[in-house]
């Protein structure tokens, strides 16, 4: 597993926890809303995850496209299919999101390599 | 046809033609990118709709849902399945998209009765 | 009541039922956990409808701006204490805060009135 | 002159006044420093103007763009010029700076029409 | 004093030093007027330095977050306190504000050392 | 050549290699459109890349501001230039462009080392 994939797991469980420990009510139901939100419904999880991933993009958000970068390979989701939810968050969110971009498909590179 | 719908699509319509005929190379361009976006691809174009509906709602951006919504609409998307783009819009972005829920809600439902 | 009133609160209403007919579990539950985020706790409801206020004035939300200045309203929240929280919004957010600010204090105007 | 933009300028100043006599000193001042931002210095206001025009469109706030298109029209800043001010908008910004810019060009006709 | 608090307050200290010698005029206003937003007046400095916070994490800056952070510490506002604020911008930003909140809660746990 | 510089740049070329290395046509063509959006003409290179820059802040995308700062640099801006530049871009987008003018001042007093 490379050290980019490990460091940002680790920083986001601990952190996590530590969040949820304090014991607010509204950020623990949030957290929990979070993980509904993505379950099989009428649209499946696969393209869930796509839309948390462009959303996040134009919203840019890099830790937010880690996240949901692992669950798109996760669900099996090709390159050329993320190339594509990259074009739109491009096109969409413009030059600005270049940036996040290229730390997009480092990340998935990864990702593809420590499968 | 709603009223909504006819003044929304007239005004676009408008406007898109004086900014081409300005003839900025750039925005021209642009344009034309944009429209290939969405084109079939590794993606279908159902779910770069999606995409683009769900990037549009959490930039919140009123025209661009608008006009996404129209084009979900056009690939047969159905109440349930934009209920849950609109869903993951709402946790991604929080409550800030609510009152660009109730204007995509709204739109949706004249989308609907003008099939 | 003034019309801009009466308009808001009730498009607000009814569009609000129509999403939640929608029976999206995920955005009922993000609707009542709204709700929540502004009960007393450790900071009294009055803190928490100003923290609400300002971050609907940066991330420049008309309807959320309209609906907090209500519930700041009800708090019993003077004109003077209004206007401070407007100077927060304006001075972190940037001049692009000005056009609300202006929106915001018709609003507030009106709801004066219909003590 | 337009209603339109009659329209803006009307509502503008007469919130602007209403603010101003509300007396709180921090939101004062910032009214006061925005104009100096845009006075001769090492760059001349006709940059400056196009500078503020630019940061609206990509901040995607209609009323700024208008202001800022009112200036520029006043400092003699050619068509061709201005496209070239959406066009690095549209894609710095994305095609969410795709409706602005209809409004945009909208007004800087009718300004043009108005001389 | 943690590493993390000893490198923000030197970075920032030698960089505000280093923007203030250039001798901006408007830069330097806008300084001194972001100092007196947060002074005593209608409300409280602690309640300003919690409207700060929040503006703060919902428009997702991490550096005046942890500016903010350590004026609420100053006030006196406790960890309970502070997580309401925390779940006000996750309501309202979404879950965007997430990994910013996980900055933010380590950041306060390192100042609440350090007393 | 400072090391920032040098980082900035070796990991900006090696993942737009390999962003364009994935073949996908819209982000080809966006990347190019990019390019050509700052070629002279109605407006000259120098006064767009000041149109990038200030956007590039407002927008608070640090990537997109130190390359933008390149290209000021090669077009000859002077520093009282560049922080006027700055100074628009703090009004406009408020406070929370400050850290963002930190990171500025910094790359931007290195390229002056470096030339």
């Amino acid at each position: 597993m490379s050290d980019q994939i490990n460091e940002f797991r680790a920083y986001r469980s601990k952190m996590n926890e530590r969040i949820l420990s304090a014991d607010n009510l509204v950020i623990k139901r949030l957290f929990n809303l979070d993980t509904n939100t993505y379950a099989e419904g009428a649209l499946p999880t696969r393209t869930k995850e796509m839309l948390g991933l462009v959303s996040s993009m134009v919203l840019r958000c890099d830790d937010c496209v880690k996240y949901h970068l692992e669950k798109c390979h996760e669900q099996g989701i090709s390159t050329p299919e993320v190339l594509e939810v990259f074009a739109v968050a491009n096109i969409v969110g413009g030059t600005i999101v270049i940036p996040h971009t290229r730390r997009a498909m480092e990340y998935w590179d990864e990702l593809q390599k420590n499968t």
